[in-house]
């Protein structure tokens, strides 16, 4: 396999960072992961400008000649060397502060930052997102700033490796009575036949998968709330859905153990899923997969 | 400068990590950074116990024949590789779960580990520890864990890049009115002729040298309050301290452009950063350098 590493395509065991990369030392840095379709970049734009503003809040500086034509470019001549055009897969973009003797305050301006892309082949599990997933409330233990996409991402892991211990697909953050998001995804609840979701805050990140769905469900005529959905609300839930760059709309059929609505997908999660689907790329087989 | 990576004492610029490392992809390990004194590593079995502990918590895989001694030896090895054997320096440690293709869950058991250590020369800036520094609160944006010395440091390092900004040299990270510590510090507060510091919790580092500092004021007789310090007993400020690895006993004379007291280091603070320069080696003129 063949990643990119700060301006060279490369075997994926020649490339290496600095101890000193503030990426490894601190996590300082953002990510973005986009999809690939066998039509290109699915919501290219989006991502784009979601890391634009990662690097604006972060002060990050960006290598020559950074640019949305650059990226794109890197993107597919890497899936290109690995084989993946024309394919299912994803593009993992990181950009971090670079390397420099180690100081919490920023490096000398000027200091190469490190810009890594990989790419992975993307299978989309079909039983899985017509059956549904178990999910699991817990703590939300992450810092005010979750509307950055930093590799600060340790509270994520916990909770994601807690949920996989206790034999379920993801964890539904909760803060302060509050579900938030999931450890790596967006969640969206229905209630009294209307979808809500956390509004756009500190507390969640601004998913591109997120705005999509909110955006196909009026195009759908359903109505949307975007307000903190309570644990207290519990009992309410008819049916609960995950979304995000590789979980598209991932029904969620049990929670904390019991069932949500009837323990199966519900007709709103898989009219989302069905227009998402479409979006992504209508009626084309390789999308559709082995369905 | 030599360092140590998995194993092999080589050039700093020999030593890199893979792009899949979860340092760098996550954040996903611990540090510690130890002072070493003309008569070794100082507080070595502090460091080490808190090293284990950040292990087990966020159950970390070691090295093979990874123990206090192995440590010690490296760090020994380092240090009279760099020619800093009998001088002040420090010791780096970080430790993290290994390079495994990027999923949030812990990859496969038996993942080797990444073990990183560096050292750097030190010089205590005497004339900075006479005469004090300006501080500036800040919000504490960090998550719920902050007693884990984890690699997930952008909030400390924004907190501190903004107080670099501002020309002061700490922030005070403040959190629900209360003061929890500095971005890479412990903060110690002198009301009423009383030390305060915040409680052992999950917002604050148990810091090895806050340790020491309420073991030697104890000692020294004060009054000692383990208890959060509120923005809003600011008016009642006598003297204010950092303490740290690095930092010893720093008196803050200016919190917010406003004077501490008279503005000047306090007694307490100074009798403290006393006993502390004692039981780092008591009258050793390396230990006192150029003051």
């Amino acid at each position: 396999m063949h990643v990119y590493l700060n301006g060279e395509i490369l075997p994926l065991e020649q490339a290496r960072v600095s101890v000193e990369d503030r990426g490894f030392l601190f996590g300082d840095g953002v990510y973005e992961v986009t999809r690939v379709l066998p039509s290109g970049l699915f919501e290219e734009s989006a991502h784009w400008q979601r890391l634009q503003r990662g690097i604006r809040e972060l002060k990050l500086e960006t290598p020559e000649g950074f640019s949305r034509e650059m990226v794109r470019r890197i993107s597919l001549e890497l899936l290109e060397a690995n084989g993946l055009t024309g394919r299912q897969a994803t593009v993992y973009l990181q950009l971090t502060r670079g390397a420099a003797p180690r100081s919490h305050a920023f490096p000398a301006p000027g200091t190469p930052p490190t810009l890594y892309l990989s790419t992975s082949p993307f299978q989309v599990p079909w039983t899985q997102r017509k059956e549904g997933v178990s999910a699991l409330m817990l703590p939300d233990l992450r810092w005010a700033r979750c509307d950055l996409k930093t590799v600060n991402l340790l509270p994520n892991i916990l909770a994601k490796q807690q949920a996989r211990e206790a034999g379920v697909f993801e964890a539904l953050l909760v803060r302060d009575g509050v579900i938030t998001e999931g450890a790596s995804t967006s969640v969206f609840v229905v209630m009294d036949g209307a979808l809500y979701t956390h509004p756009k805050d500190h507390h969640i990140l601004p998913g591109v998968t997120r705005d999509i769905i909110l955006a196909l469900a009026r195009e759908l005529g359903m109505t949307v709330h975007e307000r903190p959905v309570q644990v207290a609300e519990r009992g309410r839930f008819q049916e609960v859905f995950l979304a995000g760059t590789t979980t598209d709309v991932q029904p969620v059929v049990v929670v904390n153990g019991g069932k949500v609505g009837e323990g199966r997908p519900g007709p709103m999660t898989l009219a989302l899923q069905r227009a998402l689907l479409q979006r992504m790329g209508g009626g084309g087989s390789a999308v559709r997969g082995r369905s």
